[in-house]
């Protein structure tokens, strides 16, 4: 079995070994070199090798010795988690929101902005811009710092950035987002769908966290899914699954208007407004206000129930700002998709709430440096600025 | 970099070694050594060794040289395909079919019966039997030497192989057919719900070679569909993917209805039998009959639209019995997805039609074969009688 390595193959081997290493210590407290080379299945000579390499290169750091340890105690490292950073930012129709993470995905800090549904694209943008900046100075970083930011999005985008349909936001088809986000930050800006962004997040850091195939449903002044199979986003060959809600016969389309067109709601409420009041007399017994949730809750489980039959998910999220009032909402609807399904997933109300969207942009950036940085052929090298 | 290989990355890299010469055998011509060791990466030394043990353990045998050759040609060897055999069973409503192949998926022989869908399932199980037999005695096997089967069948199926639901063929329900196959055949029996197989067929030898994301739709007497997503089969959790057919806003229960309910066929007629005696006069203009297709077509592309927005394939394979009449359905079908869908994928009729489930069936066992046997993790062992 001797001859068997090529030259090529010894410089694959020392990355993979590199990798190795850095996957022994990332989201883990600081590791003994005997417990890095354990955990990376590696030699303690070839582990100390690659350390002084990523220390050299500004990817792990020496941590001190814990105090009042006796003797000398064994040199303990851990991985830099603020060598770079990533931005996720969450254009909604009310609100913007923007959160700065390292590579770890600890959130350094977050901000939020509301903003009328009716503003234009002048408007809602220079918000964006206000929110992105208060961000990054609230992380104490630059713009400069960021290493990829995901901006999410209601509506269709396309690989570009671009927002290719819109119908929640005014004067937003057609818009460059990335190209706009770009003058904020460095290194690459993506541009994706909401509704899958908030699935994203589930799988992260909320319900979805043990399941491989998840239905997300986004409910809320309008309606979106985001799908997980296998594990992994499911975006469609052009980036539209999820687009359910197109299929008149469905239901979602005219799933909010049984609440926005309560009669309960005094004169004079913006109709946006409206869905909170139903729920709050709902929750209080109104017959009328319950009248209306069951028409919602029926004409939303329809387009549920085609995505659980079509894909047979593990579990539903039942997600988006309308989460908030599950009390009232969740059982129904789970007697609804009951009713339609050959077999009901479990449904789970979504814990993340508003806040998955963002979440979930975040998730996707470091994704993108997961794939690039961290990945066997990536050829990891020293931290940069983005960019470069 | 010295000191990284402890005792067992050895023996795993002799294994990955191993499977590197045997997948640079299989479906190609006879190579050479030298080939081999190009082709999986390793060096002459090291495939020699390898080959020497595949062909001892008979996996690998050499091929007599190519007449004529000058001098003394080089050595060329083969992977034994024939070293064993996989069945595949369709059991449908209208007829049965099985077909023998070997580990290469070369089919050996085939054999199908018709039988009548009103018939119980006693007597459906008999020509399933017989059915077998015959396939088997064509082939010049016996179902000892069969190392996988796999059973489609309609309905939903559990990973035990129990028919948990079947609407279309009577007394099915409850069946344990993996139970029944066994009797007839050694190794594993799978069962495998009929368009889930019929869509791997369609990425096997089908018009969904190079796509990664499909949307199968099987038209017929009933209408199925079956889902590959990212290049898999896609199953769900509990194995009732593709089901969009139980919900009765999307088309698909009523569908058949328009054709089986065709004013225009002879009294008497077997409803079963009046979509061929529909779609033959529609070829002729026969405005009845082209009003009762546009009725079908419009149903079918209701559900077929809630798959494509649902998951934005790349591609619909339009297969099944009725892709025969592709001729009068296809160009009100697409027209039909237009109007509804966001993006509309491009249509593809099937080139397998009925055959295409049981070479689903085929592929399935193949499947299963290749992630037990031939695959890092397995440990390949000499080629042994299934169940051994």
């Amino acid at each position: 079995m001797s001859g068997q390595f090529a030259g090529g193959d010894l410089s694959r081997l020392r990355q993979l070994n590199t990798l190795a290493v850095v996957h022994a210590l990332r989201h883990q407290p600081p590791r003994t070199l005997t417990e890095m080379a354990r955990a990376a299945g590696l030699s303690r000579p070839a582990t100390e090798d690659v350390v002084r390499e990523l220390e050299a290169q500004g990817w792990v750091e020496q941590v001190d010795p814990a105090a009042g340890s006796m003797g000398r105690p064994a040199r303990r490292y851990r991985f830099r988690a603020d060598a770079g950073w990533v931005l996720g930012v969450d254009i909604g129709g009310h609100t913007v929101r923007a959160l700065v993470a390292d590579l770890d995905g600890e959130i350094r800090h977050s901000e939020r902005q509301p903003v009328s549904p009716a503003v234009g694209r002048a408007e809602r943008l220079a918000v964006v811009d206000k929110v992105v900046a208060e961000c990054l100075a609230g992380a104490g970083r630059t713009g400069a710092e960021m290493w990829a930011t995901t901006v999410a999005t209601s509506g269709l985008v396309d690989d570009a950035g671009r927002v290719v349909l819109s119908v929640a936001l005014p004067e937003w088809t057609g818009l460059h987002l990335a190209e706009h986000i770009s003058r904020l930050v460095s290194g690459p800006v993506l541009v994706e769908n909401d509704s899958r962004l908030a699935a994203l997040a589930e799988t992260w850091r909320g319900v979805a966290r043990y399941a491989r195939d998840v239905v997300y449903l986004l409910a809320g002044l309008r309606t979106g899914a985001g799908l997980i199979i296998d594990g992994r986003l499911h975006r469609g060959f052009a980036r539209a699954s999820g687009e359910i809600g197109a299929l008149p016969e469905l239901g979602w389309i005219r799933a909010q208007e049984h609440l926005r067109g309560w009669s309960g709601a005094p004169a004079g409420t913006d109709p946006d407004d409206v869905a909170g009041l139903v729920f709050a007399a709902a929750r209080e017994g109104d017959r009328r206000a319950l009248t209306a949730v069951r028409r919602y809750v029926k004409d939303f489980a329809l387009g549920a129930s085609a995505l659980v039959l079509a894909l047979d998910p593990q579990l539903v999220v039942f997600g988006g700002g309308f989460s908030r009032s599950a009390d009232v909402i969740l059982e129904p609807f789970r007697r609804e998709l009951e009713k339609r399904c050959i077999r009901t997933p479990e449904v789970v109300q979504s814990a993340l709430a508003e806040d998955a969207v963002a979440l979930g942009a975040v998730r996707h950036a470091l994704d993108h440096l997961e794939l690039h940085l961290f990945n066997p052929g990536s050829g990891l090298a020293a931290p940069a600025a983005p960019g470069r």
